[in-house]
Parts: C-alpha cells; sequence; structure tokens
C-alpha cells in the first residue's frame, strides 16, 4: 500500500504478544497517525489480544492472528517484527519490501558482516541480500538514511543505550576507543516473556548477577556501529547485568582520555554538538549521574559523565527505558521518519515516577 | 479569571512537590486543553521544579513558587491543592472560590459532618462553612452535582477503590452493607514522600503489614459514600495494608448477600446498570480478578467479584492506579467536568505492562 | 532403621530440588542432631544438588537421587516428601512406615475426609487406609499426638498462619466461627520452582492481585481444623493473595465477638492461654500489627490483633515465613518432636532484617 | 577484662541500632562463645532494643544504653563500633584499648595515611596515634597480624568485595593492576537506616543509578590494600550502584591481563593458591557467574572470572552479602581470630534462598 495523507498509516505486528509487541501496542494506541490492523502472534492464533495483555481490556478488540507476512504485507503500510533471530530472514522477500516497510526488532539485519552474525548468533542468515540495503535504526545517528529505507533494524536495547552514551567522544576523538569497557545493567522486562527458571521471581528478585560476559549478541553491534563512528574497527568489553526491575537499562561505560587532561567543557562540547538539538537525549548537568526511573516509560535517553582526573578516565552515563527507546519507542520513531511525520509524534510519553 | 473557549485552561498546583502533584504534572503534560502556570511548593520555593522531579528535565522550565492561594487564584482558572489535611480549610475564602475553581485532593472537604472529621483527622476544621457546598468529586457517581460546583472534595485512594468496588450492590441493596469488611492493599507511593523510616526501602521491601485497623482515616469517608447509596448509615471494617511496589491500590470486600441465593447474573446485571456506559470502569469477565498491574498509570479501574455459594458471601475486587484513578487522574477527570469538557480528555494513557 | 541415641537422625528427602525442599536442606545444614543422606529430585538425578542450589556450593556434595520410597525407607529414620499432591497417597506402604517415619508437606494426608479430598484436590486418593492414623502435625496444637505418630500430615502454609491466628479465639468460643474471614497474603515462593507465566518476575513485580478465590486447597484443611477447635463444623472465606516479595505469608482474618462488648484483657488471655509457653508463637503487645519481614528466615509466628469497638469486630493477624514455620521449620519440628529431641533444636535461627 | 577459657566473650556493640549493628547481633545470638551485654545506641537509650528490630521479640530483652566507651570498656572483652565516620577516633584511648578489644566498622582506621583520610572524608583524625597499630581486618589476606592486635580495623563491604575478588591476580602480577576498573552494585542496606529521601521505597524500587562516581570513599582503602599486593601505589576506578534489593554487593572488575594471552587455567591457579583452603571464600567453576541471592545471609564471598580473549581483558567478579561478610560476619570473624576460637565459629548461617 501507499502512504495517503488522509488517512492513518496502517500497521502490522508480528510478535504482538511479546514485550516488545506489546509495548508497541501502548505506543501506537497513543499515536494519532497509525492504527494497529494485524496483532500477529505465534502462541496465541485466535484469541483475543486483550486476554493476553489485560491492560488493553476493553481498549482493544482484536483477535490474534498468524505470521504470514506475505499477507499482512497486503494489507498494511509498514509491518514491525518483534521476533526471535532469524524469522525475519527466513520470509523477507523483495515482494513484501515492494508493499510494505519494514521495521524489524530483531538481530536479522544489524551486522553488515553476515559471517559476524552467523557466529554470534549460531545460525544461517536466510537472507544476506537484503544486508546491504538495510538500513541501522539508531535514529540520532542515521536520520537521513533511515527517511529513504524500506528495511529498518531497528537497534538492541542495550546497543541504543551504549552507542548514544559513548558516540559522540568516539567521533570525535576524545577517547581511546580500543580502551572502552561497558557495564551494562537491565531490567528483567528485556529477558522476554518466555517462562524459564531463570527468570521466575523467586530467582531475580532480591538478586543481581552478570551474565554472558565476553559473549553476549549486542557485544559485535556496539563495535560496529562504535567503529563507524571511530573510523576504523573496534573491539570492546561489554558485560551485562540482570536487576531486579521491570524497566530500564543503565549503562556505564569507561574509557581512556585522549589527549590526557581533557576538560569537562571540552567533554561536553561534544556532546551538545551531537545532541544539543534532540529531543529525546537529554544531557545532565556536570557531574550528574542518570536514573533509569527517571525515563521509564518515555523514549528519552538521559547521559551523564564524570571525569576522573586521578585515572584521566572519564565514566559515561546512560539510562533509558529498553522496551521504549530501547525497542518500541525508537521502533516508532523510525516509522515516524520513514512516513514523514514529525519524528516525535505520539512519543511524547512522560516518564512515569514513582 | 472566567473560561475561554480560545485558551487554555489555567492551572495551578499547590503541593506540586509530592507524588499527587508530580502526577498531576505528568497528566497534564498530556492534556491538550490545559497548562501548568503555577508549580506550587512549601520545601522547593525558587527552585527548578524539574531538579525535584528529574522525569521532567527538559520538559518543565518552571521555577517552584508558594502556596499563597490568594495570588494564584487572580492567575489561575482552577487550583489543585495536594497539600496535607487542614491547609486548605485554614485558607480558603469566598473570594477565592469565586475568581477560581478548586480541586482539593485533601480530606478537608470530604466529609459533610464537621465532628465526623474532626474527630478521625484530630485537628479543628477552620472553614465549615464551606463545607455545605463542595461536591465529593467521584465522578462516575457525582457527575452531575460536579459539573455546576466551585469546590469539588477529590477523594480519597483507598476510598475511590473501595465505593467503586461495593457501590451498585449496595445501592441495588444486593448485599448487607454492615456485613462489608474491606481489606485493601497499597504501593508506596500513597504514603508520600516524607523522609521517614518506615517508607524506607529496606523496611517496605520484602514486606507486607496491615496498619491504621480499624482506625484508617479513609474509612468515615467510605462509611459516608456507600451510606448515601445504601439510604441509611453503615459501619464497616477497613484495613489498609502496605505492599512493597510503587503504585496500585486493591480492595478485596466481603459481604453477605441478601437475599441469600443470589447469583452471579443478578450481581453483574447491577455493576452493568451503573458502570455499563463509564469509560474508566472496566468490569472484568466472570470469576476474574483484577491486578494492579494491569491498570497502572491510568485512569482505569478494574473490577472483579465471586460469589461463594458455601458461605452465601460475595467477594467483590477492585484495582486502581492510586495515583491516578485514586488522585491526579480523577482530579483531572473533575477539571475535565467543571469546564464543560470531554470527560477523558488527556486521560486516556493506557495502562503501562510491564 | 531404629533410633539411637549415638548417631544423628539419618534424613531422606524427596523433592529435595523445590523451593521447600531447598528450605529442609537449609535448616538441616545447622540442625546438630540429624544429617540428610537422601536428596531426592524428579528432574535432576544424578546432578550434583549444588549444581541446583548455588547457596550450598562447597557445602553440600551429595548427587540428587530419585524418589524411591521403598528403597529410600532401608536408608533412613525419616523422610520428607516435599512432592506433588497425590505423589506420596501412590506410594505409601505399611512397610516403609514400618521402616521410617514420613513427614509429609503436601496435602495427601491432611483431611480427614476422603471425599473433601478429592473435591478440592480433583484426584482420586490412593491412600486412605493411611488417613486415619496420619496426624496433623501442627505442633503448637497437635503436639501429644505428634509424638507417637509413624506418618505426619505436615500442614500448608496458609493453613498453618490462618489457624494458629484465630485457634485460641474459636477454641474458647470468643468469635462467632461461621463470621470468619481470612484475607490472605503470600509471598512468591509459596507458588513453587515451575516455571509458568504468571511466576515470571515481570508478572509480579510491581503487581498484587487475589486467586482461587472461595476454591482454594487450603479451605479445607483450615476448615476442619478450626471445626475441631470449635467443637462442630464450620464453613468460612479464605482469599489468597499474591504479594511482590520472596517469603512470607501474613494473614488479617476478621470476625465477629461473642459476646458483643468483649475486651481487649478477655482476648489477650485467650491467646496467652494457649500460646504463653510457645517459644515459636509471639503474641505482639496490644495494637501492634505484625509484618512478614520480623519473622522472615525463622520459625516464628507472630500475632497481633486490633478489637473495634464500633463494629464488634476483631481483626486478628498473623506473620510468618512460609517456607519455614509454614513449610520446612515445621517439618523439621514435627521431626523432633518424633525423635524426641528438644522441640527447638536446630530451628533457632534468628529472623534476617532486612 | 582478660579472657577466660570457662565463660563465653563478653561483647559490647556501640552502634547496635544500625543495619551493621542489628546483623552483629543476628550472629551474635547463634554465637555459641559469645554474649551481648551492652546495646549501645545514640537514638533509642532507655528503649528496648527489640522495640527497634522487632525480629528479635522475645529473643533479646536488653535495653539500649549508650556509647561511653571508657564505661563498657570496663565490662566487656571486645567492643564492636558501628558507627558514623570520626566517632571512634574521637573517643578512643590507650587506657580504652588496654581494657578491650575493639573491632571498629567504621573506616577511622583503615586508612593508613591520615592525610589520604582527611581528604576523602573530609573530617581532621583525631587519634592518628592509634593508626600504626591498627590492623586492617580482611581475615583471609591480614590473619596473621589480626590475632595479636588490640584494634581491628574492619574493611568496608564494597572494599572487601572488590579486594577478595582481585588480590591473587594483583599479588601474582598476572593482571596490570593501573588498569583496574571496578564496577560495583550494592543493595540498600549499604545506605544505612537514615531517614532519608534517596533511600525512600519509592525512590529506589524500580530503579538503578550509579553514585559517588570517581569519589567514592571506598576507593583509597581499595588502592591501599591493592597497592601492598602489587608491591606499588595504585590508582583505580571505582563506581558504585545502588540496586533495589536490600543486601547484596556484587563487584565486577576489568583489567589488562600481563602477559597477553594468558589462561584461565594459570589464573585459576592463582586463586586456587590464595583461596584454596579459604572457607568463606568459593571460587566458581570455570566461566560461572557469581549471584549475590547465593550467598545472601551468609559469610561466603563467591568469586568467578572470564577471560576475553579478543581485547585480552579478564573479568573478575565477586559476590558477598554486604550486611555479613561486608560488615557483621567478618567482623566476629575478626573476633574469632582475636580470642583464638576456630574462624568459622557463628558463622556457618547457609545462604537463604529464595
Amino acid at each position: 500500500m501507499t502512504e495517503n495523507k488522509n488517512r492513518k498509516i496502517r500497521v502490522g505486528i508480528i510478535g504482538a504478544t511479546g514485550y516488545a509487541g506489546a509495548e508497541l501496542v501502548r505506543i501506537l494506541q497513543g499515536h494519532p497517525a497509525a492504527e494497529i490492523v494485524w496483532y500477529g502472534s505465534k502462541s496465541y492464533i485466535e484469541k483475543e489480544y486483550a486476554s493476553v495483555y489485560r491492560n488493553f481490556f476493553q481498549v482493544v478488540k482484536d483477535i490474534c492472528k498468524g505470521d504470514d507476512l506475505q499477507e499482512l504485507a497486503d494489507q498494511v503500510d509498514v509491518i514491525f517484527t518483534a521476533t526471535p533471530q532469524g524469522f525475519l530472514a527466513s520470509v523477507i522477500s523483495e515482494e513484501i519490501l515492494r508493499k510494505a516497510k519494514v521495521v524489524d526488532l530483531s538481530a536479522d539485519f544489524r551486522l553488515k558482516d553476515v559471517a559476524v552474525y552467523e557466529k554470534w548468533y549460531g545460525i544461517e542468515h536466510k537472507a544476506p541480500q537484503f544486508i546491504g540495503e538495510a538500513v541501522y535504526g539508531l535514529c540520532e545517528i542515521n536520520r537521513k538514511e533511515i527517511k529513504g529505507a524500506r528495511l529498518i533494524a531497528n537497534p538492541g536495547c542495550y546497543t541504543t543505550c551504549s552507542i548514544l552514551t559513548a558516540y559522540p567522544l568516539v567521533k570525535e576523538g576524545l577517547i581511546d576507543a580500543k580502551s572502552l569497557i561497558i557495564d551494562a545493567k537491565s531490567g528483567t522486562s528485556g529477558a522476554g516473556r518466555g517462562a524459564k527458571l531463570p527468570n521466575l521471581f523467586c530467582e531475580v528478585n532480591e538478586n543481581i548477577k552478570a551474565y554472558g560476559v565476553a559473549s553476549h549478541r549486542h557485544t559485535p553491534e556496539i563495535e560496529e556501529q562504535l567503529g563507524y563512528a571511530a573510523g576504523r574497527e573496534i573491539l570492546l568489553n561489554f558485560t551485562p547485568h540482570l536487576v531486579p526491575m521491570n524497566r530500564g537499562i543503565l549503562v556505564t561505560a569507561y574509557a581512556d582520555l585522549t589527549p590526557e587532561g581533557l576538560d569537562a567543557a571540552r567533554v561536553r562540547d561534544a556532546y551538545e554538538k551531537y545532541y544539543g538539538e534532540e529531543q529525546f537525549i537529554r544531557l545532565l548537568p556536570s557531574g550528574e549521574c542518570p536514573e533509569t526511573k527517571w525515563v521509564e516509560g518515555s523514549n528519552f535517553v538521559d547521559i551523564g559523565f564524570v571525569i576522573d582526573e586521578r585515572t584521566n578516565r572519564i565514566i559515561m552515563m546512560g539510562a533509558l527505558d529498553n522496551l521504549v527507546k530501547g525497542a518500541a519507542g525508537q521502533a516508532v520513531q523510525n516509522m515516524n521518519l520513514l512516513f514523514g511525520l514529525q519524528e516525535n509524534t505520539g512519543l511524547m510519553m512522560m516518564p512515569c515516577f514513582p
């Protein structure tokens, strides 16, 4: 279907019954220019969507449909795929892309090097021919390319937070990119809605742990994107932690300052240069630390930093809501760009506190 | 000031730096027909409002002002007072009420009997002359009276949930009102933002307790309102509990069915009769139990019930967000009614899950 | 095997890899007169027990065994079965009971009326011939009978808390037993370690709900035991709620006082009469409300009450740790009684706060 | 007083009503060779100790006394000071130390360089003459010196976890000590029981943040102790984070391996060399990540590591309970050493899960 100024954008969601899918529904319910016409699910076909997510009781009346992308493409303007790795690559086609824009919340088209994808994800990529045209949907950085794309690779939650936190300093060469260490902390919704023992309340509550140390799949995605900023290949350390809370990602990133003795004003200038006009990135006053709670439910990313003169290192910190700016919010931001809407349309939800 | 169709309603908030005040700010930021022009505070005068609530960083630019109602009334169309008991009664005047509508989130004008107020709150009522005209702002029940009022007594959080859960059955005489037992559970934001030992994280977390047993101040408020429904005085038991979560109130109410052997269909009819057209009250399917999480951040109240034929009792359950339908959301709903707006204006925030 | 003063009691646990089983292990590790020689499991046979519960790393070196009760009975003095309903009834035999004492943490032998069991649990009872001799292991009430038993039906967690909270007043006829309403709140460990969607962190956290309303299986157990105290059959309401915390049960129980106008001193006397000498039951000072956190990790039950003269009702409150006094702790208390040990042996763990 | 094999060690606690003080009480209640005779407090003098900490109801009958160290020293064998910085230094004297051993849980005698103390703590040190003889009470490392000491500087919670996690590799020169970055996460009990807004339930819950970035007072303590291990001065980065849980510290430490290409076996050998015989340090199997929940309530420290060959860095992880091994447990371990008891006496509490 083609866009039409006089009607709403028709949206289909595959994977609507996962947490990210449900967050798409929440956001799009408040979007003035879009309407969901397809709630795709694998496990709940033929069931009322609102019986799966009771928050939408009496608001969403639709029944869950399946995941036939071919059929879906005929009915909508844009398809969001909030699906497991490998799904979209296995079904995408030129025909689909001619009919509808696709915003993929999985990792299938995030990495340009198919070998890197296959190594870190352990599966064969079934549609490498579309990797080239896919645009990495980090709106604040790739805005221009996104506008003309057909296929958007929506960034991962850890990735969005990590990249946005470090990007200006890498880009400006103010930190030694190979010294980068990213220690990330995530709420549990990032683990999805699968019924697995490690995600049970009693296993997560009153507990914190690292996981996927030196092996988490978001690592190469961060390395690739920051590598573009640095102008050369980067290897870095990324360590995710599971925190007993529902939502939120906090990134604490460490790097050596280059040259030595760089002052806070210069660092702030770099952040201002790239983010000064950005509505969704809030650069905190000097020395202030972001907190995930202050962005919960919103599309904001809060960023702060502290320079340690004793060690000549900078500690950069970023906070976002993993389901919003880290998933569904950014996906809608991409949709807005794709369809020529004002970028913040339907995305000005205030953070909910407490 | 008088209302004007061509401009936004000018809003002043006294107590804007409490949790309920901050929730008013969150909701009104998304309200298309209102603008906050006065962020009143006692503790943070002259400070940036957004430095007190970092969620509003770069969104709210205002500086906190004081609590001079007289001065405020000259500048706004409506005043919300989210203040301690006794404050509004000590400063309200005919002059203020002639200039601006007042929606009071405290208990000062909720009870018609000043003696009852003074007994349960332990303070002298300084403005009993306005008790008569104050309208109890439970929108679904007193909608008509609210529209023409100058002074709205916005109901308490426990009260809203308790009354709405039991109202139709009391009104229709399907339960023995004097058998009513209300066991309520609340998130911790209901305790306010005061720095008190019992509200510390480590004291609340991993803990549940009852408090204010047989003495909580919301008791006479529930009794008065349900008494109007019953057509006679009611005494009941109300027991609040503190739950380790930020938001949400769940009410579990028990009563004897009258006459014996009443069936679920008849009960459902009663609920439908009063709430069938209500947008913010969602009557759950038969036997389903409401959960606070499904209404979090929204103005919804979810209600369900189960009949126990063995004991001839009904268990009624209601869930709402104490800061929204239990405070700020209902206050805005009252404002909408006072100013002739569509009742749900600015209040269709979807519940946030998870 | 027969008891021998010169050696430790040999213990076998079936269901050692559930939460209650693991709590048995924790408690018995600190027990001076018992040693676990069999860690039975269904899902983890041949695996190191400490790989399933990392808290026991380098402390417990044993490998999980199966659930062959016949074989186990030859090797131990006492068997704890922390197993699903129906398991013990399907394997118990006279031969086993001749060889080893059995403390059953499931419901198989708690109800004397097999028809009631089959109705509430929905399964056929495979060993009704042992129901008669089974002793209901609520130590404070059935101490004498427990000492001579072979088969102990260890009470449910909700049940222990509910019965102990109301028992003296029912026994003394100070409340109208048929007016009893028990509103109970439980931490999530009571739901077990099964990987089910409703028990995921994101579904439980920041949420509270009732469940099993008018149909929870602990209801007939409470009714039967309190019925013995009352000297006649009782029907009551019992409503469990799921609270976002790991451990703890709080019971809030409501009843009409008989005769009217009963004072607090008389009620306290009744509690003192039955619990005055009990080490694990702590009667709180007048008007004080128990909190689950104050008993966490311990075998204590804290009890308090408030009389509402306005409604002539009493609100009784009890708090315990569902995994200790509500399961494993009470099971060990029963073991101590069975083997002639001091009743509190190995059970004086202090509550852990915060 | 002098030690006597035939009676219990007499213990006095100053600061018994803080969280660390209460944990000392919990642990010492289970200690077979010690008895508390003085519950010192500043805010609760003359009040029942058990009215401040209800977990000790009917267990501890004592009344809170004041903080007169002089008087206390006449009555006890050992004094624990769980007091604010500066307190002990302002009252300690040769006379006190001649009468009783002192185990100080504050920072007053942890740093050997008084200038460093005064810079990081911002207060004058009132008793520098005792700094020299004070022994840093990290038992696994300074066991021998502790045994003969009069004054023990009990390490900080973050410090214990950080040092123990990195010590063997620093000592053996397997990592470049100046590349050390320590990212630490703590439960909220570490913030104490003071009624402060940032520690309220609603401010901490569903939130994570860094704080004290590049300025936290435990930094110089870690640097000093690891500097001894390295044989030269070390500067490093230490970043604490506040996690929504009651107890637990997790340290994630990053360092460059020296020489490059070091394998996991060599690293494990180093850990085994120092900790192979240590009962309270549990070295996890290869690649396994420690979780705070697995040590909760116990004196264990769990340590694991992962080598990232891509970046030639090692990620070391350590987990402990901040109130036990990070405070009261270690203090008792020090007491055991001071009085010639078996080191683990009274400290074999199993971790509580869930």
